[in-house]
């Protein structure tokens, strides 16, 4: 298996998820357009099954897996989401999922992984513990390791949504999502520019959690950074592959306060009506933060979750 | 002018609105149609133009005036949504709208219809001065009048969802709308009826306001109601053409509590992932207190509208 998967893996996990993924719509907004100064096509992947994109890249990792490998199971570690959208997948399959989570995720994601039918395993919250969890997990189940990012079955299932958007929405000029672990941005990078190479490419990342940018600059990656942002889905390190494709797909990192990105959250909620989740608010943050790379274009704007507390919002 | 529209003003609405009005999507959720046993079909009108349903009557009603009048601008009272939605309408083809307002309105969308170019005039919470202030800027200004419900030309405009929602989903075995002064609720029976006389159609009522559901069991109007509900979209008395449709097209009335309605606006948020207004959420309140009505069955919900005071919400 190559780490980066090609158009034809990005077009395999679309036919592969189909009938377990839903379309998701793209919505538009003429104050948000006008805030902008730019035809901002929303697309709700806070909408998908389990309310995030990531039902996509798991769900292809799923059943991308023999029968035998499947018997076993599947494990990742996850904040919250990736976890959630695992053991969906695995339901579909009708195998175990197993997630470990890092003390301090969000209660709601992790009564979702429970209600959707995956085993918890709780760890420290680093990168570390993560890693020593699932392969103590793996040890005793052979369960298959389905890594949040880092897997080119998960980045070519991310990527389903860049073909989905530019079926929905052709003349597209630029395209933004949110930048993690970077499983997003580089599926929707290798499918994007495979489609249309003369699209502008973007990512949105946070100020505190900034390693993609820095990776970008220094080229090389910095492992340096210890993430220390409010946005809880995007504070992974950029895997190693993904920053290979996010160099290859010239994709132009813009980093964003976390004070932006709840104003721009909240604008999401008064006036697109959706509840998005603080790390999907990265992408209009950013849009907002420099209007002039953005100004009288077509942007696909990727919102990736909405799984929220609505007991503890940011305002 | 005819009190009540047939399905020829539905239609002639909608070829008046198109060039104005969104074409709403529907969306699902598959956590919900668990809870309620049924499969239910959300009409996204809080994504309407203005956040509200209500854009599509007041569109009509401007665009159905002759040039002649339209120079001397509208006026109406409304306690929000569709003031705001006559401003928008009237914006649309350069004429004033005059819109007279109650204390105790929310702040949010008075200062959406101040936005919208409305001319603000404030009177008492009372249906009489509403009234007595809508006439007197009338006689000032030659303004035409565009009641908020018992107006044939907006029944009409708010009829137009039902022929969009049966294109949309034309397998629907039932319909449920909110019910205030009954002008949504009347357009959409009229309509619905005339394209599938068979589907069962239902509104809901907050029980601190609920004339609709004694004017019908009384066999005459019900004024003496004082609302008193959160539902601050459904505090007005049903208007008497509004009350006739209902009863002619068989509407059954379900009241539902503030309580019910507030937690059902909670699962709107959580599980469909969408900002609407309190009053919005009394559809699902309804469906899920009286479940056996809805079992098994395709339901087109309308939401009506998602303008929220994000600083102010009920739970």
């Amino acid at each position: 298996m190559s780490a980066l998967p090609g158009i034809d893996a990005v077009r395999d996990a679309a036919a592969r998820i189909a009938p377990h993924a839903v379309v998701t719509p793209v919505l538009r907004s003429a104050a948000l357009d006008a805030l902008a100064g730019a035809e901002l096509h929303f697309k709700c992947e806070h909408l998908q099954r389990g309310g995030a994109f990531k039902f996509r890249g798991a769900c292809n990792a799923v059943w991308s897996l023999t029968d035998a490998e499947a018997a076993h199971g599947v494990v990742t570690h996850s904040s919250g989401n990736h976890g959630n959208a695992l053991a969906l997948a695995a339901a579909t399959r009708g195998i175990a999922a197993h997630v470990v989570v890092p003390e301090g995720a969000v209660q709601a994601k992790l009564d979702a992984i429970a209600r959707a039918g995956g085993i918890l395993h709780r760890c420290a919250p680093s990168q570390a513990a993560r890693e020593a969890m699932c392969a103590e997990v793996q040890a005793h189940t052979g369960a298959a390791l389905v890594h949040p990012y880092a897997d080119a079955r998960v980045m070519a299932g991310q990527g389903t949504i860049a073909l989905e958007l530019l079926r929905q929405v052709p003349a597209l000029d630029a395209l933004i999502t949110p930048v993690g672990g970077g499983g997003l941005a580089a599926g929707v990078a290798i499918a994007a520019h495979a489609l249309k190479p003369e699209l502008a490419l973007f990512g949105a990342e946070p100020a505190g959690a900034d390693d993609a940018a820095r990776s970008l600059a220094a080229g090389e990656r910095v492992i340096s950074v210890v993430p220390d942002t409010l946005c809880d889905g995007l504070r992974a390190l950029v895997g190693e592959p993904n920053l290979d494709a996010l160099r290859a797909q010239r994709v132009e990192v813009v980093t964003v306060s976390d004070a932006g990105t709840v104003a721009a959250m909240r604008l999401l909620w008064s006036e697109l009506k959706q509840v998005v989740e603080v790390s999907s608010a990265t992408v209009l943050a950013a849009i907002l933060k420099q209007p002039r790379r953005f100004a009288g274009r077509r942007v696909g704007v990727v919102l990736t979750g909405g799984n929220v507390d609505l007991d503890a919002l940011p305002w």
